[in-house]
């Protein structure tokens, strides 16, 4: 038995035989490629335009395709179940088959020159700038909150880590910068995947090219890319932009992984200087006592999905010959999942962030020990003529005979202190206190107060917020 | 407001505020883990069992838990949409839920001393079990049909390719029964995988064991496995078996990416010996004539996604801290999408081998040219006692000579064969057929027909089917 | 016994143990980092200007370490196995050991208020700048070799394919620009690359800043970056170029890898019309007529090893908690083997391409059979009136006969075809015609002459080739 | 100008070119597989014995290739230089160059029937299994270490976590018999592996089969290996060994990783219960108190050099036609890396668990606040009859209240406690202790000191160990 047009297959001419069911199914994207549905429509209504400037519809055809693919994305927007029942092959043939349906002989028109190999593309491109502006979006929304808390915290001071061995005192705002400095780059790179993605593929046809000479800068125009595609054959076998986007969500959610590890051991009793709401954490079925950060652990696990999805893509593109095969296909779902999982995270971490409890004095109480002003002290002797690295071995022994004695750095006598190195004098004292250390580091980029307030500023324009003078 | 025991969380006890909504929907894994409902119940069913002869249960308030569990079981046997509509936080807690809601107060017991750390486990594991047997079916039903064609077409010669390029004749058969060396050992590692799972953590609480002193052996052997795990906190933190599954079924997948590259290229009209079914086969939507294989494009673009999904497991898994954390709710998808796609492809690709059609004679065609006899005529002074590197370096200049004069080994007059090396004589037509080169590799594992019939026999002994003898 | 500077470590005060052997070399990255060392004295220079400048250092102490550091790295230019015997712990301690080998105290003051932490970035971002820098020189080169063979084969036709199945015929040069199109957006992405890497880390101290007041913005412009790190703590922990850089290596290689496959299968005799050089080509150890092409299979095969470096970061930096940690010391083999596998790569397909000898009239051949102008009849038949999708069912149908009948399109008479169609006329048999169905492919893009013409000259004064005009 | 045996190639015969330079570069692999020159000679000896029984080699033929064959390897075992300067294509290439030029003609013969192909087989596989050997024994050994410090500390509790919050306190010798379980479990893994790799595969020629009648079995006998590949296609094409050794390897890595996050936060002065050796710990360049868990830190990240090793591997093969192809040659590297990394982590991670210190009191003074002894409480409740859900509810609201008033559990007044519930009486003390805590746990797997030492008895019988009653 034949298929037909408007059943199930737009292409069973020369075909003897149905389809085994077993492949049938396997063979199918409309469950996954229906999201794709708009975008369809919106491309062939353009093509439909295309074809009319091109003489191939006459314009009384061009009309009503139009109004029957209207009509056909109505019925999308307003139904989420229009299409689970088809049983179309993909996308592409259920909206064809649909406007057959619903305008008759005309639609049968409207694949002329077309292949389903430049629509997928122009779809999926329409598609992911979309899906780059939604996730900008997000990111955006995420640096604003860390932003808010950097504001709302400007003179909290907070151990800064190393190996998560405490280093130095730093400014919690200036670690909140660092991840608005991740999270900037992330924006930049989607930045760049977007450029590269609008680039319209229409009229590439099945490999070779479109043979009714429709007008393929008209359709850019029509469709709002910035370029066209400069090779037919490239244009439907080209799936980069989609290994940038997934590239680009990868290292997104590389940040954030690092972001939760970070605030999953802040948050510990053991630190107890952050506190997450309740609204982030949930407890345990059995320990009546636990709050978890289940929030932050799903952000941190979530990153496998991400990288696997980008392995899965750069696997499956891995020794393609060109130009189309089905193997691409399977390409959908890595965007999509890809999509949806860093909107969520990206909500969810702002969620997090935004809901943060900060204790200042639990966090002070967190300098005082450890030998945080270590570096302080070898650059006290430094400013006094020492050469770096002698006072470094020396700070060393002194470290090493505090923590003999378990007493902190300030608790050792200066007469001891004198006998390391008679360069250690009264000024020792302002030296070991957390505000020298901080102001210290002067630099642009470091952790003085100055240069943090400057940054934050600066980091608050750039995202268009308020100035702080304003504020 | 609290969240309540029968709506959404079993754990509310120390939390005042609710859960943000988009954390909710985040934390959910409803949606994913219901797929365990079966196994979930099974387990709670044992459980219950133990709690009562522990003394934590009357035997009363067991038989009421059988029941209400009985009846949920038949409400998700009987109602696919059973849970559809279900807002709780993952199928344990909807389960509880549930069965409170159906039983009262005697339900609030059934997590006495277990925590969802070990029940997700032994969920997990259950399934897992049934998983690996039905993936084992679709592997054994793959193999039978291989097995269908080599008997088929025994007497079939086809080019054997090194390189992609032509080297020596090779049965078909021993051709197939290659794949089902691959298949033998996916067969096996799914085995070793098993034996892996089939091992009952139920018992280890949340992490640091049972404290109602259930008897573990009892649910061991009422469960069915063959082990129990060995310490409480590796049996809630240990996802080995998952990637153990994932691993396994990336080796699968990339042994059919092997023949579905193999026979997309052996179907070419290029080779053309072998043609696909208009049953595993597609049409273009714009060129009338194309046959695709799409089926086996697919199988091979398959291999992308189980390999993600063995990166998402281990990137999840890396640098986790003991015992159990939320991170690992990521493994669901994994190991449910891997099943999925395992079961279709075998599927598929048993109706792809199955349907083969093999045109023995244009086969037969492929094998004069490109010559493919040049071993066997080194092969042949070797045993006319010239050293094999001599004999290979003339054989590749008599090679270089047909090429340049574009005609076959079998084309050159033996006159000249003799200017190369008097030892040519007139044996040599014989060296030169199929025939003689197939018979020659008569080692075990060999092409010789003899030893592929031997190969062929043990092989359908060894997946249970008939003996050849008896056919 | 402590450790000396000098000898291994630069930071043994606080230590009363020497480290374990087997830890020590465990730890040691000397054997790799050693690759960075004309960067290291190139940052050690800029440094100490900027200490003198900011009074840590005299000019004398100046002028002292840059003559130092100017003869290590005279030495290391000179003597490839200066580093090969040493001890030392990393690349920065050679160096400094060395300078104080050389020039006494002075040499203990260079590492004042700097870390490794900074300098390693610093380093990282200088090599990778040079590295990308010969990566694009590398893809130029083969983009140059892709135009040659285009310019010089403009009038050869080749069978353009979908799902490894003849679709429609296309110029060569078509195919070959397809390549030029993916490999100009590896250039672009290694570019976008190029200016995150393009920013200076020194100053960022060991986390919170440089305590002594550098001055960054003039160390910037010594040694030549475009922008500054913005804070202490991300300049420190951020490796994103490298991702950026392995995963635009990663694009490249399944661009390469897709090349091989493309190849390797056209220049089997099964297709013909594509003849490897020998200079590219090797022969087997057992079969004397094998030329078997091993470059394009290595090629393809190095995908791999460029994918599995990608993994290898992304698991690396996944759950890091900030700052620094020592895990990232593992970054260097993946940037250091994908930049010479991307290298060695270019280089090699530049050969391959360029040696390439194209058979046009067994291409010629080829275009011949498999219906490749069914597409043209369904387009005939359009232009006179027919709906597309009736005209591709009535080709497909016209296929499938001919198929039967074993007859090429051309052969089946007209008065058949009128049977399936009155439409059908005289004018036919031009539409049958290879250069019909190619310059009816008019659109920007496409596969007509007077397009591929115009692509590749576009193409030539991209890359900064001689106009076509001009040759 | 052809290319001669003995200097690079072995199979120029047809070939009228010379290799390019850069390929030739390209192509060579002996740098990397000269690894494997004593399996190489090995499975030549062998082959050569085989060959003399199958009458292609005289005794005195064979006498000469064994002594060439003897005098090759012990000039490779004393001089680690020996192949350094060779320019042979591969190890078996320059292996026949060695000999041809050691004992003349006869040397010529050795490759009779044999190919690279399946020689390389060989080889591979005699390594793995030595590998496998050497990574059971570090693998051995590192449990053994574990073992050696639960029996030192049998009576040591620590805080057990769940989502990295404490809650519920474990005995630490449960902690490490739970790294014991999946070193255990990897252990199994590659046995498994071992007895894949455990099949020999020489004789299947280039594809199809040995010609010359080897003894395939006495092959196998004196070459140690359980069983024969059963079919020449599949036994030059397979590398599921690789995959194995290598996803086995990604396991072990992940456990280290897991291991060493664990110590990394057990030993932050937050914790502080472990302490790191100074063997095992470095300082910073700039901070002079810092001691940094280095070794912790590169074990975890190492996980990702073979989790992309893994990746690697199957991208390689995803996709490859049967049989050979030199793309297979990319297998080496990830072995070799893989097995190194193997046996100098779990060579680390043996000496820092040996030289963990525990500072017993500091972790019990870590068990007293947050609230551990909940799910106790709970526990409580239900045996005096309170349905668990409701007890954990009820817990939960004593929780929140505790922590509002910044007291522990155990500074509650009883009367308090009975406000909550009349089921709480005098024996409350008793079950908010550690101990009972602990013992409640007292099921198979669970923490109960008894329990544990029959854990760790049978660990150390299961390793050989002396058995703990006779200590």
């Amino acid at each position: 038995m034949k298929r037909k047009v408007g059943a199930v297959s737009i292409w069973g001419g020369r075909f003897t035989q149905g389809m085994d069911e077993a492949f049938e199914r396997f063979n199918s994207s409309l469950s996954l490629d229906r999201r794709l549905i708009l975008e369809d429509i919106e491309g062939s209504m353009a093509y439909a335009e295309a074809l009319e400037k091109a003489g191939v519809l006459s314009p009384r055809e061009l009309r009503r395709i139009l109004e029957g693919l209207g009509e056909i994305r109505s019925r999308a927007q307003q139904d989420l179940n229009f299409l689970a029942e088809a049983k179309d092959e993909d996308v592409h043939s259920f909206v064809e088959a649909q406007l057959v349906e619903t305008i008759g002989e005309a639609g049968l028109k409207l694949h002329t020159g077309r292949s389903r190999n430049d629509q997928v593309a122009v779809d999926t491109r329409l598609f992911l700038k979309k899906a780059i502006g939604q996730v900008q979006q997000g990111l955006k929304a995420l640096m604003g909150e860390l932003l808010n808390q950097a504001r709302r915290h400007t003179d909290v001071v907070i151990p800064g880590y190393t190996h998560l061995r405490k280093a130095q005192p730093i400014l919690l705002a200036h670690y909140l910068l660092a991840y608005f400095e991740m999270f900037s780059r992330d924006r930049e790179r989607f930045e760049d995947c977007f450029r590269r993605t609008d680039c319209m593929p229409l009229g590439a046809g099945a490999l070779a090219g479109n043979a009714f000479a429709v007008d393929r800068e008209a359709l850019r125009r029509k469709l709002d890319f910035a370029r066209m595609t400069a090779n037919s054959l490239d244009a439907v076998s080209d799936r980069d932009y989609l290994v940038d986007f997934v590239s680009a969500g990868s290292l997104t959610l590389v940040h954030l992984s690092r972001l939760a590890e970070d605030l999953i051991f802040f948050s510990t009793p053991e630190c107890g200087w952050v506190e997450l709401s309740d609204q982030v954490t949930t407890g345990s079925s059995l320990m009546p006592q636990k709050k978890n950060p289940d929030s932050l652990e799903l952000l941190r696990g979530k990153s496998g999905r991400i990288i696997g999805n980008l392995t899965r893509l750069l696997v499956l593109l891995k020794g393609l010959p060109l130009t189309y095969n089905k193997d691409l296909q399977e390409d959908k779902e890595a965007l999509f999942d890809t999509l949806d999982t860093l909107l969520d995270c990206l909500q969810v971490a702002q969620v997090v962030v935004g809901t943060l409890k900060i204790d200042a004095e639990a966090a002070r109480r967190t300098l005082e020990g450890d030998f945080m002003a270590a570096t302080d002290l070898a650059d006290y002797l430094v400013r006094k003529g020492m050469p770096f690295r002698e006072a470094h071995q020396l700070v060393g022994r002194i470290v090493l005979e505090c923590e003999g004695r378990r007493i902190r750095l300030s608790e050792l006598p200066l007469s001891r202190y004198r006998q390391f190195s008679p360069l250690f004098a009264d000024d020792l004292v302002e030296t070991l206190s957390v505000r020298h250390s901080l102001e210290a580091r002067s630099v642009p980029g470091g952790t003085a107060p100055a240069r943090v307030a400057e940054a934050l500023s600066r980091a608050e324009q750039s995202l268009g917020l308020k100035n702080s003078s304003e504020r």
